[in-house]
């Protein structure tokens, strides 16, 4: 059974390296594709090109998406034993939207495991706070993901902020869909710009130069525990650095994107 | 005057998208061209085709890249008022070695700064430890450039290793080169990589999938301060974070790169 983000995210072969696609109504906020939505729909037509699941995946973001018809180009550079390695343009009204790179493959077996991490501390799911792009320009993408923040990640929204650059919290797909490696690329470009959190900086669109996210495992059913950080806020530019995490408690994804700061 | 990186990694324009340039003997380890050699080849000639200095450069690494002439084809994807785009593919003796995408520009203006991290804390530079591949495996890369580690991150050498999947130290080219935006394209690959400090794996080669460099800055003069570190070694993968300081104490470049765990 196809879930809203897998029917918004179809593609459909024309030839060996050309695809046809939607840039879905309802994905957009305010008109113009949501950056992890663009990268999922590139990241789809790459995995059916090389019939394996994304691994690492970096989009450069060219021009905003608009709503309507789109085409992906996919070139597929290598075919290994382990992995595939590919590039894809995606492209709409005859405007070069998003340019990506990517390895695809397998997860690797599990073997030694070392890990000096964990996953955020969050308040239950009923107790953090669902925040949706305002009214004004929301076109329903804060309907179809149900993203849930910890109450201090939210106070952007009265004008204060915590005074950290950074926003955790629970991410699912509003339908139910179960996240899979496609839908870890939208999760890493789904949670509100961290500068927000920043008295420092205005509260108004926080352009990606730049996103890449490694697929570390396959998520386990449930909610995902999500934490986005910023540490160097420097000429323009910030990172925005990410951790998905199931709910077997094993991290699933990590991103990393190259922002710029907003501006009045 | 040109140092030895400079003449390494230089790129002659053959037509609008061609460069010819050279995988340089020294380079190498082993016969293989060091990965931050082969991003910072392929990033210089994507800054001459887009005339800009590279702000954020992936590249995928598909085959070992071996000393002799080589070719890299740029496509300029897309040229903005700050910014520009492009891919780049690295072909040497019929083999495409790296595919490269990046955006290219100026950094932005100084504006508001918000640094929620600091440099690490290093030895002075006569007090840490050179590092070279095994004179086995030398060719003169360890010669080349100048990277001195603090003493607990070089104990891999004597079979113990510090336990921590870090690595800090020093870099600096061996000639005295300033290191420029091309520079610190190199400089994201030039450490032993840090699972070597985890007695859990073996010494062996840990093949890089992707690595991806944001340049944040343009290096004062002196020698760098870098720090590398994993948090998440599974499914036979890890991903190594670098920071990359300057002597006044500004962050001028961030890693990250998505390898494989070394194997008997």
């Amino acid at each position: 059974m196809l879930g809203e983000f897998d029917i918004a995210t179809e593609v459909t072969r024309i030839d060996a390296g050309r695809f046809a696609a939607q840039i879905a109504s309802g994905w957009d906020i305010a008109g113009n594709a949501n950056g992890g939505y663009l990268i999922a729909l590139a990241g789809r037509a790459m995995a059916e090109a090389t019939g394996r699941p994304p691994l690492s995946v970096t989009a450069h973001y060219l021009a905003p998406g608009k709503v309507g018809s789109c085409e992906v180009i996919v070139d597929v550079l290598r075919t290994g034993r382990r992995t595939s390695t590919a590039t894809a343009r995606l492209i709409s009204q005859g405007r070069e939207v998003i340019a990506v790179i990517g390895t695809f493959g397998d997860q690797g077996e599990q073997g030694i495991s070392v890990i000096d991490a964990r996953p955020p501390v969050l308040p239950a799911i009923e107790n953090c706070i669902r925040t949706k792009p305002p009214a004004a320009v929301g076109t329903g993408f804060g309907d179809r993901i149900d993203v849930r923040v910890r109450p201090r990640d939210a106070t952007f929204r009265d004008g204060t902020g915590s005074g950290r650059a950074e926003v955790a919290g629970w991410f699912a797909f509003s339908d139910g869909q179960s996240v899979d490696a496609i839908g870890l690329l939208q999760v890493a470009d789904a949670f509100v710009p961290v500068v927000f959190q920043r008295q420092e900086f205005p509260i108004a669109w926080a352009p990606t130069l730049e996103l890449t996210v490694h697929i570390r495992g396959l998520p386990a059913a449930g909610p995902l525990r999500c934490v986005f950080r910023s540490r160097f806020m420097q000429t323009g530019m910030f990172e925005e650095d990410g951790e998905v995490w199931d709910s077997a408690g094993v991290l699933v994804a990590q991103s990393r994107q190259l922002a710029l700061i907003p501006r009045i």
